[in-house]
């Protein structure tokens, strides 16, 4: 059983790269960059867009929820009057556990692509499959809360991999935790040597500026990086 | 192509469910009650069994380390002089983002079940897949931090429905957070009415007792809950 259920996953992931270069034209076409936005449940996504998806001079950022049920993060980011669609995973895709593109692709005709510059998809709150599935994004981005140990770039070496920028949040709770931030960085450069590293609170504000700055480096790119 | 991937994956549970009753034969004959701990990355699963694991007065504690990769929190757990046993799910286990039963019973000739009453198993940290896939347990129990916000049980509902036991951890955290700790338990009743709750600092001690009785019972009790 299990031999024929790995050779299953493998096809499932080349059909998901050619849809993901399928989405990845359709973006190009519109001039629209696109960011993978990842994290384990709570690491803070949501407060991170609420907090500079409306202040980006220049750029219209729109906004892809993916989440197994619900939208309440969507709710959360319509008040912002930025477009943002749902996706959700339950109904028709199984309950996953992840966006694959495939996902992403049935979510596009809803998107306004003429509207927006850079589309933020936040996907489902997990630190193991999202990694694996390109979606047609221009760059990836994870967030790596304190408040979930030094240890997570040990256990989860694959997503702090995919990343080429790792956004380190909460640091308005260092002084209340038994945690090393050092040792956090460390751990990253063990499992990415020199991936770029943005240290913040969504809470204080302080930091905030740095991930405002890399959105518009990133909406302004010519190139995608992966 | 997803028709086919859902009915492959249907499939691939009742196979599972078909495996953990034959764990769950195995671990009954041994007199062994087991426990699947589920939660997020990062909620405080092994800390929390570091704080009670060699501290059950007469009940003999082994522990299964479930993690995509890695022995760091079996390493942590050995130098409690508990049985300890990892499993990794890269190898061989296509890096899977939880456990199943037929992981579960690759580890089985590696456990000394005689010598224990109470097994833990510690699964990947992940709120979405490892709630799908039973392994032979006797009941379930998940983390939920009040770092990851009120919102959790609303966005994986199926985590909260599938466990008997609810910990709410890290409230030494509640006065340095926006958090309304009546609102989670709201979420949490809204989605599992009745639901057991233990709401503790797995770091100040505060609920640790609550914990301590909770598998104290669960390693006397006659009959399985799920």
């Amino acid at each position: 059983m299990h031999r024929t259920k790995v050779r299953v996953v493998q096809d499932a992931l080349d059909a998901n790269n050619t849809i993901a270069q399928a989405n990845r034209a359709d973006f190009d076409r519109a001039g629209v960059k696109v960011l993978n936005f990842m994290s384990a449940p709570g690491a803070g996504k949501t407060t991170l867009l609420e907090r500079v998806a409306a202040d980006l001079p220049g750029v219209r950022v729109g906004v892809l929820e993916g989440d197994v049920q619900g939208s309440m993060d969507a709710d959360r980011l319509a008040t912002l009057h930025v477009p943002v669609v749902q996706l959700n995973t339950d109904g028709g895709f199984g309950g996953e556990c992840h966006l694959d593109a495939n996902m992403v692709r049935s979510a596009i005709p809803a998107l306004p692509l003429a509207d927006i510059d850079l589309l933020i998809v936040e996907n489902v709150g997990n630190l193991v499959c999202p990694a694996e599935f390109r979606i047609g994004e221009d760059a990836r981005v994870m967030v790596s809360a304190v408040t979930e140990g030094e240890d997570k770039p040990l256990k989860y070496p694959l997503m702090y991999r995919a990343c080429e920028l790792v956004i380190v949040n909460k640091i308005d709770l260092l002084p209340h935790l038994d945690f090393d931030l050092d040792h956090l960085l460390y751990n990253i450069d063990q499992v990415h040597p020199d991936v770029e590293t943005i240290v913040l609170s969504a809470r204080s504000g302080e930091g905030l500026d740095a991930w405002r700055e890399w959105l518009l480096r990133a909406a302004a790119r010519e190139e995608a990086v992966v």
